[in-house]
């Protein structure tokens, strides 16, 4: 049944992205070359606006997952390219609307695309990004990726009008907070891995392996990402600490922090988050009753619980190199804060 | 041939909808409940919202034209229910943009959405609807009707980031804004019409002939509009007189008035809709001004020029009361404003 990697061998900052970057380098070119032939548009403002976030230095975890998991299976046609690169652009169009809905003006380190262009364009752009997403999707004539890639859309927007509405609600519970970042992030993930069996046409179990990979493997990413967005280097980052505490989000350090808070510190998150009355020392403090009741090492805790679900899940595949790399990206995702 | 009405018969306000709607009457219904059982989410604000613009009396022209073209080619399934909701879920998602992008306060005489949720819950629950329509494509497996409606996606959003560069431009070509109405608002009516080919797999030639139909009527149909904008009463029309004026928004009436225009006036366009500085007085001299150049009057005539073009379109189709409404319908959006 393979190779199951003990954490703690590969906690220690030790597990890698690069033996998936490495598998995936040839493809990655080729997604490349597809992005900026899809971004393009005699509209100038188009592929300016769709390059500055494109070529950010973002990761492209998303589509690697799909390349790699195709690449596992055995599959040899020119599909999967056009699918991943689907994923991506569906992910980009989401940061884009994100950027306006957060009202944020930092992504990736570099200055958020709305405050260049503008929040029209940035809507607009991200609108035409899932548009030519579908097209790439049509040209490949395989309804199932259709299917889980529309289906994936719709939940991803639905996860962030639910976070919308519940996102400066500190004494949200802890499943609610779970709903929300199953929507808005692991259902790309899940759909971005289960792409790899839909193109190769591999049988149910197997696509759903990965489906839950993928899902596990985002739900872990994201509750890493709100941990680093307290406990996190800045310069690493490419976003500023505490920006989700300066935005009045509810993380899954927050929501811990307030259940097991006092009356006087359920207060305080009240005044920060909800009514968003902030002053000097109070991310300071924030910090510290994190810190006092353990709430972001437990964030890192649930982390590893999803991230050993992923790692199980790819265990009914026989052992391969694309194996073994989608695994270590799993140890690597939850390595970023350890 | 088929008989080709004159237009002096329908233009005195005779041309009517309702031989169109009577014809599509029992498949609207079924229109009705599809679009509230995917409007439906768990999360309230998704329905609410959708319902206030659902609700809010639209004609819902573009559906009816997938409903009217189907029928006309002898369509006896189901689909064209599915692919009529996704057109007309496409078209409410872009109105949501729409009204973020051009900061609208209203929307068919009712209060935008945008000012009741935000214009954060604007973008997220347009894309919920536009994720929604993919699904619904996907479930009639047709993956022309996919390609066909991917396509328009991409092309709305292009027409909308090009309205948004060019907009206040008042010395814009003729020619590059029809581009721009070629893009927001025919690429769906044309869309919708060849749907109906479609779904009942008629022959390229027809398809093509819907494909005509359909984005010469969308063009007719956006003139008028820019027409009633200066013309229109304000109780027919759901919006106010001067609109577009006072979003700056340059539509063929200015496009005209600017280049027949003296020096004086040209530097009057330039400072009400270019620099946005507008006093008392500015709408009636800008009337005034269209009025000396028959601006408004011409861009009906071009709009007439537009709808025969559709009405021709239809003839290679034998006679039925299908054909005739969806000729009748031309007339009745040029009527509009005659």
């Amino acid at each position: 049944m393979g190779v199951v990697l003990p954490f703690g061998d590969k906690d220690g900052g030790k597990a890698s992205l690069q033996p998936l970057l490495d598998l995936v380098q040839p493809d990655m070119g080729r997604i490349n070359e597809t992005i900026l032939a899809h971004a393009h548009s005699h509209v100038d403002m188009i592929p300016e606006l769709a390059g500055h976030l494109i070529n950010s230095g973002g990761k492209r975890l998303r589509p690697m997952l799909t390349l790699a998991a195709s690449r596992m299976l055995g599959y040899e046609g020119d599909d999967h390219i056009k699918l991943a690169t689907a994923v991506e652009f569906m992910h980009t169009a989401t940061l884009l609307h994100d950027d306006v809905v957060d009202e944020s003006d930092w992504r990736r380190g570099r200055k958020a695309a709305r405050l260049i262009w503008g929040n029209q364009a940035s809507v607009l752009v991200g609108d035409y990004l899932l548009g030519q997403a579908f097209k790439m999707m049509v040209e490949t004539g395989i309804l199932e990726a259709l299917r889980i890639l529309s289906n994936a859309a719709s939940v991803i927007a639905e996860g962030e009008v639910l976070q919308l509405a519940a996102q400066h609600d500190v004494s949200t519970t802890e499943d609610a907070y779970m709903k929300v970042i199953d929507a808005k992030t692991a259902a790309l993930f899940s759909a971005a891995a289960e792409l790899g069996a839909v193109v190769t046409r591999r049988p149910r179990e197997e696509q759903q392996a990965l489906e839950s990979y993928g899902r596990n493997l985002g739900v872990a990413f994201q509750l890493v990402d709100d941990a680093l967005d307290y406990a996190g280097e800045q310069d690493k980052l490419g976003k500023a600490v505490g920006d989700d505490f300066r935005e009045g989000k509810t993380t899954l350090p927050v929501v811990l922090s307030y259940r097991r808070g006092t009356q006087d510190e359920r207060a305080f998150w009240k005044r920060v988050m909800e009514k968003g009355e902030q002053n000097e020392g109070d991310l300071e403090r924030a910090l510290k009753i994190m810190d006092k009741y353990n709430a972001i090492s437990d964030t890192i805790e649930r982390a590893r619980h999803y991230g050993a679900i992923a790692r199980d899940a790819m265990a009914i595949f026989p052992e391969s190199r694309e194996r073994e790399a989608l695994i270590e990206a799993v140890d690597f995702c939850i390595a970023r804060v350890s």
